[in-house]
C-alpha cells in the first residue's frame, strides 16, 4: 500500500483553482536552450518571412549580432513552461496583456521561466474560477525577454472549497510606450526595402487602415502537435485523440499560440517591414480551431507611435484577426448582435516597430 | 476612401505575365540564413543518406572544411525566393535549364536571389504567357552559389492586353563541361567506399544503364507544407485546403521540388557515391503530386565526363525520372502514342560528380 | 545485357538470412553529424522535457560542457544506420540487450557504426532465421557513445539453403554495474530540483512502485515517417502506403523506437529527475503500432543501485511499459494465459541515473 501511495505522490495533475493564491511565485520547471534548429522548425511550421530573423546579415545591417529567434518562438517556449503549472486543468485560456518583449531571444541562449499570481475570481458556478498570472522568461543573464499577463478559466478540485477574495487586476489596456524595451543597438538607418521585402514604411500606414493578407493556411494534425511539443507545451487536449474523440469536440483542440504564428506570418504580406515586436497589448482566442481548419489573417492599424528622440523607426499598434474557413472580405469582425463572428477565432492586439 | 486603397495597394497579388519585360531585374526578399537545423529538417523529410552532406568528418576527408547543406535544399531555398515575384500567379512551373552550382552552401552563410527576364511568348489563347527567368541565389560575400533557368506558364492580368515580342531565349540543352564549378579543396582521392556505402565508382557505371532505385515513400500533407515552408515558398496551391478543394485538382498540389528531393534521395540506393551535384541540364514536372501518392524513381546513365585532369573523379549526366504509385519496372517512361505515361511526375537531367 | 546485369549489381535488397555468417564484421554506410538541429526535431517530435538535454545552463550545472542530444536520440542514429544492412529483409525486431551509453554525444559530433553477428539460429519452418548482432556507434575521436546487442528475424532468400550452426549468445539479463560508464565529470551535487521539475529523487523511488505517466500522445503517419527519416532508417514498412496497403497489415507500420521515445517522453511525469541513462537492458516491441494510435505509459521500478563511492548519485532499473488505445490503469501487462495483454505495445528495460 505504501507503494501505491507513491504512485499518487509523483505524478502530477496540475493545479487546480483552489492551489493558487494570491501572490504566488512559481518557478517553472525545464530551462530552455533554444538553437537555430527550433528557428529552422518555426520556419517550417509556419512560413514566416520577415527579413530580421530569416538573416544574420540583415540582422547585422539594423545593428544587432546575428538573427534572434522569431519574436513568437520566444513567447511560445516561455507561454510553454508555465503550462504544467498553470494551465493543465484549464478550461479555456481566457486573454493576454501587459506583454512586453525584453532583450533579443538568440539562439544559443538559455530561458527560464517564473509565474506570479496577481489575480484570481472565482466564478458564479461555483466549480470555476479565473486565475490571472504574470509570467517572465529572462535568459542566462537574467535579462527579461518577454513578460505577460494572461488569464485562465481553470476547474476546482472540489465545488464546496471556500471561494478566495475576489482580486482582478487592473490591466492596462494598451502596454505604455516608456515601458517599450528597444533593443539597445537597434537601428533602422539602413533598412533596406528590397530585402525587407517591401517599401511601405511607417509614414504609409494609417490609423484605420485595414490590411487583408490575402493567403490562407490549413492545419494538419502533425504540425500543431510538432509545434507545440517544439514549445514543451503539454497540455493534453492537443495531444490525445483518445480521449478527445470522446470529449467536448470530439477532436484534439489545437494551440491557440499556433494560430498567433499562422496569423503573423500571414501578415507578411502587407506588413512586410513590420520587424520586431515590442507589446502585446491585449488578445483573446475567441473560438477553437482544429486540423483541417483553412486559417486567414487581416490586420487593422489601431495606433501610429512615434519616438520623438527616434527618426528611424516607429511603431504600430495593430489589431491582427484571424478568421477560418471563410474570406476575409466577406466575414465581418462581429455580428449583428455584437459578439465575434462566428469564423473568426482569434483577436490579437499587438505593437511593433516600422522603419521610418 | 484613402483607407481603401491603402488596402489594395500594400498587399501583393503576384505579378502577371503583363508585368513582366525583357531584360527585368528583380532582387526577391528575405535573405536567408541556412543552418544546421534546416539540414537537419531536410533529413526528416527525405532521409538523404548522402555521406557528404550527412557528416563533417566525411566532408572534410574530401577538403571540405565541413558538410555543406544538401544541393537541393540550396536550390529549394533559392527558388523558394523567386515565388512571390515570379509564379505567384503561375499556373505551371514548366522547364529548369542551365542550372549551375557554384560555391558549396555552409550552415552560417546566407543565400540572397535575384532573377532577370530573359524571354517572353504569349500563348495563342491570349489569356497566359511564358516567363523565362534567370533566377541566381549569392551568399554572404557575393559568391554564385546556384544559378538556373526557368520557366512558367503565368496568367494575364487581363486578355486584352498587347502582346509582347515572343523572345525564346536559346538554351543550352546539357551545360557545358566548362562551365562546372568544382569546389576549388575538392578531392576524392581520400573517398571512403564503406562509410560512403557503395563500391561503385565512375568506372562502373555505364551510359544506357538504369537502376531502378527499390524503395517507394508515401507524401503527406504535412510534410510538404512543412518543406515548402521551409523554402519560404508561398505559392498559394500547396497550402489552402480551403480553395483548392474547390479548385483545379479538388485538394493541395505538392511542391514539385518535393519531389525532387524525393527521388534524390531515393536514388541512393544504387547511387551512393554520386555525391555533388554539378548541373540541372533540364527538368519538367509532367505530372501533379498529391499527398496519398507514393513515389518512386529511376536513374539513366546518359553520358559519362571525364575530367583529363583529374584522376580523383568524373561526372555522370543522369536522368531521374520519378513515378507515382506504380512499380518502377511496369511503368514505361513513355506511352505509346509518345507521351509520358500517366505515373511518371518527374523527369530530372543532371551532372552529379563521383569518384574515380 | 552487359547493361542489365549492371542494374541488378548496383541496387542493394538488404541481406538475408544466408548472407550473415558469426563474426562477420560490417561497417555501416553514412557517418552522421548531429546538430542542434537533430534535437530541436526530436524536441518537436516527442516533447521531452528533462532539463539536462534542454538546456546548456543545466548540463553545466552538473558538470557537462553543454547538453548532449537525446539519449535516444544517440540510439535511434546508431540503430538507423544497421537497418539497410541488417534488417531490411527483417520480419520483426526481436528484442535488445545489453546496451550501454558511453560518452555523451555533443552537437557537432559525428557517429559511425558498426556491427558484429554474435548469434544465428534458424527457425524450424525453414524459412527464416534470427541474427544476433552487437552494434557500436562511436563518435570521431572512437570513443564508445553506444553499444547494444539486438536479435532479428530475417528472410532467408531460398528455403533450401542449408542451415548454420546455431549459435545463441549468452546475453546478460541485466548489465553489470561495472559495466556502466558513467560520463567522467558528471556530478549531480548542485541538482537543482525546480529546474528539473521534481523534488523526487533516487531516496523516493522504491522497488515494486508502479508510476503511471498520465498523458496520451496520439501518433501521426508524417510524425513518425519525419522521424525515421532523420535516424536515416529505411526500412521499407514505415514509409509507403503503396504497397503496405496491400501487406500484412493493411498500412505503414511504426518504427518500434518511435514508441520507446513516446514513452521516454510521457515518463518525465513522475520521473522527472531521471536524467541519464546507463544502460538499455532489455526491450521487445510486443505488438505493432500505426498511426492513428494513441501511446501511453507507466513505469515500474525494479531496481535500486547505490554506487558506494558516490553520495550524488545512484541508479534505477526501470521497466517503462507503452500501451496503446487504452488507460494505463486499466490495462494489465499480462492476460491470464500469461501473454501480453493485447494493448501492450512494448516491455523495456532500462537503468537511469538519478540525483540522490
Amino acid at each position: 500500500m505504501d507503494v501505491q501511495k507513491a504512485i499518487v505522490s509523483k505524478t502530477k495533475l496540475g493545479n487546480f483553482f483552489e492551489d493558487f493564491c494570491l501572490g504566488m511565485e512559481i518557478a517553472h520547471a525545464t530551462p530552455r536552450t533554444v538553437s537555430s534548429g527550433d528557428q529552422a522548425l518555426y520556419t517550417a511550421l509556419y512560413g514566416p518571412r520577415f527579413a530580421l530573423f530569416s538573416s544574420d546579415e540583415f540582422a547585422r545591417s539594423l545593428g544587432l549580432e546575428r538573427s534572434p529567434v522569431d519574436d513568437f518562438l520566444a513567447f511560445h517556449v516561455v507561454f510553454g513552461k508555465t503550462v504544467s503549472d498553470i494551465s493543465l486543468n484549464a478550461i479555456a485560456n481566457l486573454g493576454y496583456a501587459e506583454g512586453i518583449f525584453g532583450v533579443p531571444l538568440y539562439p544559443g541562449d538559455t530561458i527560464t521561466t517564473t509565474s506570479k499570481v496577481i489575480g484570481l475570481k472565482e466564478n458564479s458556478s461555483g466549480k470555476t474560477g479565473v486565475v490571472y498570472v504574470r509570467s517572465t522568461g529572462c535568459n542566462q543573464r537574467g535579462e527579461e525577454v518577454l513578460s505577460y499577463v494572461r488569464w485562465v478559466m481553470v476547474r476546482k478540485r472540489s465545488s464546496g472549497s471556500p471561494s478566495p477574495k475576489t482580486i482582478v487586476p487592473d490591466l492596462k489596456k494598451v502596454v505604455s510606450v516608456e515601458d517599450f524595451i528597444l533593443p539597445g543597438k537597434l537601428t533602422m538607418s539602413g533598412f533596406d526595402n528590397t530585402l525587407a521585402g517591401s517599401s511601405f514604411r511607417w509614414d504609409d500606414y494609417h490609423v484605420g487602415e485595414k490590411i487583408v493578407h490575402v493567403d490562407g493556411v490549413t492545419i494538419e494534425e502533425a504540425e500543431h502537435q510538432m509545434a507545440t511539443r517544439l514549445y514543451q507545451n503539454t497540455a493534453k487536449v492537443h495531444f490525445n485523440n483518445h480521449t478527445e474523440s470522446q470529449g467536448r469536440f470530439g477532436k484534439r483542440l489545437i494551440y491557440g499560440g499556433h494560430v498567433i504564428s499562422l496569423a503573423r506570418s500571414l501578415s507578411f504580406n502587407g506588413m512586410e517591414n513590420a520587424v520586431k515586436i515590442m507589446a502585446i497589448n491585449g488578445g483573446a482566442h475567441v473560438a477553437p480551431t482544429f486540423a483541417g481548419d483553412t486559417i486567414y489573417a487581416w490586420s487593422e492599424i489601431l495606433e501610429k507611435i512615434d519616438f520623438p528622440e527616434r527618426n528611424d523607426l516607429g511603431a504600430l499598434r495593430v489589431r491582427l484577426i484571424a478568421v477560418k474557413n471563410n474570406n476575409c472580405e466577406s466575414t465581418p469582425l462581429m455580428d449583428e448582435d455584437g459578439r465575434y463572428h462566428s469564423d473568426v477565432v482569434l483577436d490579437f492586439d499587438y505593437t511593433v516597430l516600422m522603419p521610418k
